[in-house]
């Protein structure tokens, strides 16, 4: 069984009481992630929850190697689109209207920086959120009145731009069929796979050719061409090594870039903390 | 180390995957649970993320023994208030705008009732909250056309509305001093010794009398009102017992209430299933 | 008839010209009451303006004690809850969604203040309300960058919660229900007899058991949950003396409570001014 | 002494008890009229609240002769301009932003006409107020999906649009001056004059020349081009005998066109109710 | 075929490139025109664009002469209203909610003024923007924090109320019908006529005397109060030298009246610039 | 001197009149092509206006193939993002909040399909835009209850994803950099040089190496990271040829498969009208 770490090394903020919150805060270089996912279809061999879980596992990786802390995530996602996500009518699919998103976001951002927080990243794990994810750092920094000159700042990012083009080599022997189509398909599988294989479920999983969608988005979507499954590209040839590599490579150029953007101490990979 | 389960018997939503969520939901009879809580200072032993960690919990048992489902809680609440919560503006306390909670309901309710989802219950865990979530509420079921003749409804309650008159006797044994001021105080307290102990330091707990505050708010809130710990009552005297004993009694009531309300299947204590 | 005072002495703030309104702002220590209702059904026997009718007289009331001037009335309020007022399908019953009372709220507080009041009270007579205008008001402090250094503030309260322990065993001597139930029955019954008797018809009054509703909102209501009357108890043994104790005592309390708070001057009560 | 009318017979429905309204209501040819109006500075002898005093008397007066009963007045308005109203930086002004206009609107709107009121009426008596109660109006009548083949409608007027060109010859014998910068002047002194000459003090008034005023806004304001009273144009020649005329000519063909209108039954004038 | 001027000279700031925009800005004297339309019916005779047609070849002819230049024009406006417009349910209206325009308007301003842009004059065409535009100018400036003491400033009007006494009288040799149904009529056949006769059609005008519409306005409209054609006043007796006198007497006013307000260099007619 | 069309053939549906634009709605084939483009700073050498002149030539050309019409383009855009556009605190960047843009889309969209506009087309070029443009078209569908089983619908695209790889490979013969950085670069430059020569001053092009960004977005901006010209590449190798093959390749996908899609009649490129 795992030993708890005193508060002050948790790397969930929720898990903290408010005077090590505050101590931690008052240091001047504290720093929340907030993750951000979706509660969305991603076929018949993933759960609902695929977004969510993945941003936060990551976002404590990270935290674990930068001394940032993790807030909690944003559990529900801008719509899906059926070129990216597969569409928002598809059953499974429960989500939020920009401008619910957007009002979160700037809720949080206002009040974590207002409490005196250096520096947010937020970390997106669901491709439709980033522009309103955006949009609400804006309006809040608006709000706070934060401009370039402050040393306090947000970060907003996707953990996929983090994927090196050597990692891909090795997860896509085939050739990488583009992000937009990487909605249930191997890098998600295998993300999985390594990180809560209980959750997933390869003898459900579905082979069958990529989506080929128009170059246009046509509303109301034509059900028709989402493959049947949901996903838009199967999951073949997923497995827990390749979910492995990714993650590990993900975690570390993230910790790196964000801990020189932001002058984070970033440890070495192998003195990571691993508990909670 | 747990086995388990299989999706169909998985009690959070966010861990089926999308077949069998369709599955579930063309019973007819499907039911799902959305916990709401608050980002909030609990005093110095209680972590910040209490009311979302009770409401979830709670909403997990209650799952089990009605065969209803939780959705991903609301991990973020409406501000702090002083005679509620000690107010928003101690450190730890992140919060969100009445807008964005009354829109993030909406959204989820509209989204969950338009897949066909039968039944709706909003469990609160944060007093603040209530109002919102039930604007949140009504204004989906009108965005839906549902009225008081459908068989479609959502359920909204706090879930120590549900505390029996003889459990409070127990639990304060002195006397209770009533929910206005049970922040930080023997409920939460002692709920979370009983259910997730490592996260609770008694050894930072601090013993003052209640907070006498006015019959009114005033705004900007006099920061002096608020007892330094930042609880509005002492947690002298919880336990982990009185916490098991409070658990399973607002379960056990909850889940029968509802599930009256609803038609379901209230499967006695001792079956429930105890996996995730 | 009553002799109209000038206008420095009246207490409505619409009644003075801008002139002499600018003259009162300017003395440092102007302190305006925003009265908020409803417009919802009250049964057979009590007008639909009620809630508006009581916190505007107990207003004016504690207005002219205390130096305060009232402010129009905010006539329309939140939605008529069931567990509170019945709800709010019941004809007669005209509600605000919550954003429009959120607003209206911050913007008077926002010119208010901005144009040199010194403290405002929000004095609520309408269940449902208070949310909503505690939301309002923490916008506008938020616009204007008030924070709790200022002088200048808001009180916010709902009248009842100033009703004294000895007042409430001598108006309910059968013991008190709740202010949950108090919806038609005989605090408010008792007070109308006694303030507006003209407007109460105490021939179409009818008697039933108080309501029995669930420890949970339901929407949408079951409409049947309601007592036929729309009230959710009885006002039976309401009169004219309870109004006149209930009003007395709640004025006397409110107008010190608040003169404490705000360094006002409350008169003793017999030397307080009687015209409009 | 008045006699207190029965309540079917009382012109506000605020004094109406539910079931009246019910009645009433359930006749089908049932009509609401809402007064409009602000509380905005008339300069130094008027009070503050003449819009919605004058815009909530006429509609009571209108609702004697035709049948129809008045709502509650929306006694704050959208910011006095200064081309109309001398500007909004004047002390005693205390104004709505234009979306809580639009949005109290749409929600009176929206439940007068699914409750069964069959017509409304928006008497607006502050010249800025016209297009946001407009919109308002529009947005609610798509909530409800009303299109031209309903019978179910509402008027929007302004009650200076109903002076006869006879009556203005009678009162500005010298050339009216335009609506425009009629504010603080003859029309709403004399018909204050008639109406509630206790709030008027003449002794105060100030004689000047008509604002005049550049042909287009300017903001921020220019706070010299209004008048130093405040009132655009002097209210030199108000008397009681003009406001009675107004008055009178107004409310008569006001009841008259809007009863053609919504085929309501207009009594003769001497037959009209007197009592509140 | 027509001289390209160089950037500098050039009356369209979307033909600047953003050298040459930071430069003038950078002056403190720059002056931006946002020209106001619709995309409204204006009859068989006129094109759908013809707001925006002329208030930005207006907007440009004033630019031309003060040394201001023109923004990209809103070439969408708020419904048409049957007393002004003829009504939105006729085709060929696209119109924009209050909410659309008072948020465009609110981000244009306070980005061109944040950019250091000294002045910004909104020239409307289209009635019913005028209180919408309004209110997003008062938003912005709010927004930024701009008081009376600024000497950056907005200016907003409608051209229309340039037109002269002297002008209406040739124009209108018959007497003046009133702006309010001045819609598809003389003026604005005149205008069209002289600036852009290749869009205008007189073989299509149709002959009727003037709407007659009711002192209120009635929602959902009754269609058959608007004219057949779409137009509220018929459009005999136009040519295109009413035009031009309208268009060089509405330019010359226009801009001498801006020029002394806001300190700018109007040129004398004859020596104004004549390329795009 | 062109001849102008005939209002039936004319491309611009603002230069129709209301009597051509019934009848052509009326077919049951109309398609309405809504360019979007922005206000934003384009570098030294283009100018301001480039996005919405290319949307906007783009959809006329499309329009004059297809026989859809062109409605006023979106002349403002959203913030410009640093990684795509350079960023919002830039010069010459004027910029409407998300809010702003989704409602107008919305706005839009629900007044061309409830006036029986069968198809609409909306035609980006401001990378930007799209997710607000698509929640825009989302909310106005719902608005309109619209489903799949419709054949009424709205397609949304940017035109650059119509750019073969054959084109690209012309275009850009030492490799294709990505559509990130084509803000100012030889895409924009080449196509302005072709359709709007007189607007781009060559002169002024500044030589430089791509910009280099970091894989996350930081706010506020490190403007030291957006080059000094503003262009994320630079138009090094630019001109008119590839600025024509560009236009004509993607003028014609973009109708073919815009035409395939909505059964429209494309025309072969020869027999297209040149006429505005």
């Amino acid at each position: 069984m795992n030993v708890i770490p005193p508060p002050a090394e948790r790397v969930r903020l929720a898990h903290l009481d408010a005077e090590t919150y505050r101590e931690w805060v008052a240091s001047g270089r504290a720093t929340a992630i907030i993750p951000a996912g979706a509660f969305e279809q991603h076929g018949p061999h993933l759960p609902l929850g695929t977004d969510a879980i993945l941003s936060t596992t990551i976002a404590e990786a990270v935290g674990r190697r930068t001394g940032a802390k993790v807030a909690e995530p944003l559990a529900y996602g801008y719509k899906s689109q059926q070129k990216s996500g597969g569409g928002n009518h598809l059953p499974g699919t429960i989500s939020l209207d920009a401008a619910a998103l957007v009002t979160i976001t700037r809720c949080l951002v206002r009040d974590f920086l207002s409490q005196g927080m250096q520096h947010l990243v937020i970390l997106n794990g669901h491709y439709e959120n980033y522009q309103f994810l955006y949009e609400g750092v804006d309006l809040a920094l608006a709000d706070l009145g934060l401009d370039s000159d402050s040393d306090r700042c947000v970060l907003l990012l996707s953990y996929w731009d983090f994927v090196s083009e050597q990692t891909l080599g090795t997860v896509y022997p085939d050739g990488f069929p583009g992000w937009d189509i990487e909605h249930g398909g191997v890098l998600e599988t295998s993300l999985m796979l390594h990180l809560r294989p209980e959750l997933v479920d390869m003898g459900r999983a579905v082979s069958h050719p990529p989506a080929e969608l128009p170059r246009f988005d046509r509303l109301p979507v034509v059900p028709g061409r989402t493959p049947a499954t949901g996903c838009l590209s199967a999951p073949d040839g997923s497995d827990a090594a390749k979910g492995e590599l990714l993650f590990d490579q993900v975690v570390a150029d993230l910790s790196e870039e964000i801990s020189a953007e932001l002058g984070l101490f970033a440890l070495p990979v192998k003195e990571v903390l691993t508990t909670p």
